[in-house]
């Protein structure tokens, strides 16, 4: 297997990226890791070629896509950057995977211009798995796609389904719409129409609409929204989270600085049993190929799963399935 | 001042409602408090008559709209509810203020269409306000419009400005459009249309698009937002928030439970800070009338809080200034 690795994309970029890619290699077996960027940089954070020559390649990249940039603007301008040239590898059969933490849009973009949508997919939405302490829970779109129709959303459900199942083996996952109220009729005109489309599709185990204050108690296994709500959502949760523990670690060290020590434990537990970078990247599911978006802020740990998460999902044949699934069920006919 | 509670509305009511009735009776002046709901339970909760006939009357109400009845439905069939009553009572001049923690799809209804509309509003918006550390942010609307038109997030941009500069002293208040983006051109149709919108609208302090990340660190005085999005945030705020401290408190049981007695304090003074009902309720925006709406799980704490807060709005005579600063603005001209 190939994983075409964007060494130049995320706020750390390259030297996270490079000291991920080589956490990475003694879990590796014959995979071949192929880090696009600058070379000398590169080289230069590599180090030793004994150490990583056996499964990692560089192919340079001489522009970056920078965080700001716009994607489809700047994917036309900067043909020689990491981002389009990851893509195009993808989508030259040069990689079975595409990994990057950098512009998030370019990366959409480029990965849906270059590999394609697979047949039957209208657009591609980017799935995140968020963990609880009842589990992992998917929520897709999360910012793929800002103006969806009533059909991505029908056709984000179809694949979070299909990835919770194969890659977190839950049987018949359940489908839950966020809306303003549980009942049928709350939302706007578009949660409506999905609403009626995911309940008439008897493929689909559906849990109805689901309010946000539902999320961490995990209402269903997959969420489903529009990528401006989805995006929006996880932005604010981390925001949130980030806020209310500076708030209290302050409170602490103005209350009770004695206790700060004995308390650490207990944050950090907590942390680790919401800890994103456990499951390794978001997959961008409907294109034709395997497309890993990292967050912006990834460090070498949350690289390194990445690339070792995405040959599971390389291995389930997902896309096979996600194709087959939309021949089988008539997602179009329902559109509304 | 006479203001009209509905005091079956809530998941604590009446009991909650009526409580906080009782408990707003030592700062009330001349205001008469006008209990809306079922007569015979209303009389059993006050106790005394001595206590509270100066400033408590009741209105019978026979009918209550639950929380899960569909809002224009209910309103229709249950004309003798308390939400209905208490609507048609500011609107004909027999209250000042209507306050309701009830069925909010209802409430929001009943009250635009007794009370019609202030003129040049479009659509009414609910306005929360937020505590933070770095003090009350606004958020509107968070659900009182869940498929709004440009028009509508221009003038809730407009009319959140006024409402933080009349009730929190702030001088020409800023505004932050909620995007996956802080650039102008992130965003869906509705986003990039009202960016321009308020931009070039020389009455309004623009901050531009904020991210949800940004939020607890108040980017800006007042976030506009589309009332689903705003409605998601609201709630999803509300659970994250909640789960948290659950999952900390678990764990500090779990780990250090010796700890916990000492730890209560700064948990208390986190929530403390993020007490939003000192805020007491969420004005309906933009309605010919005063309305608060407040949340279903009101204490009655929350509902003194919203009874006390409720003259502040009358008293700052934000209606006239919406409407004045509305046939001042040339608003629907650049409705895109």
């Amino acid at each position: 297997m190939r994983i075409a690795l964007d060494a130049m994309g995320g706020d750390q970029a390259p030297n996270e990226i490079v000291a991920g890619a080589l956490q990475a290699l003694e879990d590796l077996g014959d995979e071949e890791l192929i880090l696009i960027g600058d070379e000398p940089q590169i080289l230069g954070l590599l180090g030793k070629p004994d150490v990583w020559e056996k499964n990692i390649s560089i192919v340079h990249a001489p522009e970056v896509i920078e965080m700001h940039d716009h994607p489809v603007k700047s994917l036309r301008r900067k043909q020689k950057s990491s981002i389009a040239i990851m893509a195009k590898m993808a989508a030259d059969d040069e990689a079975d995977v595409a990994i990057s933490a950098g512009n998030t849009g370019a990366c959409v973009a480029g990965c849906q211009m270059q590999m394609r949508l697979l047949p039957g997919v209208n657009r591609p939405g980017i799935l995140v798995v968020i963990p609880t302490i009842n589990g992992p829970i998917a929520i897709c779109d999360v910012g793929a796609n800002v103006s969806s129709k009533p059909i991505n959303l029908h056709q984000y459900a179809l694949m979070g389904s299909l990835y919770m199942k194969e890659i977190f083996n839950i049987d018949d996952p359940t489908i839950g719409l966020i809306s303003v109220g549980q009942e049928d009729n709350k939302g706007n005109e578009l949660i409506k129409k999905v609403n009626k489309m995911i309940r008439e599709d008897e493929h689909l185990n559906f849990a109805g609409n689901v309010e946000a204050r539902e999320f961490l108690n995990r209402p269903c296994d997959v969420i489903v929204c529009d990528g401006f709500v989805g995006n929006v959502i996880l932005k604010f949760a981390e925001g949130l989270a980030e806020g209310l523990f500076r708030i209290i670690s302050q409170e602490l060290t103005k209350l009770k600085p004695e206790l700060t020590q004995q308390f650490k434990p207990i944050m950090d537990n907590v942390y680790k049993q919401h800890d994103h970078i456990e499951y390794g990247g978001a997959p961008l599911l409907g294109v034709d190929g395997t497309c890993i978006i990292c967050h912006g802020a990834s460090d070498a740990r949350a690289i390194k799963n990445a690339v070792l998460r995405s040959r599971e999902l390389v291995n389930t044949r997902i896309n096979e399935k996600i194709t087959e699934w939309l021949a089988s069920v008539p997602v179009s006919e329902v559109e509304s």
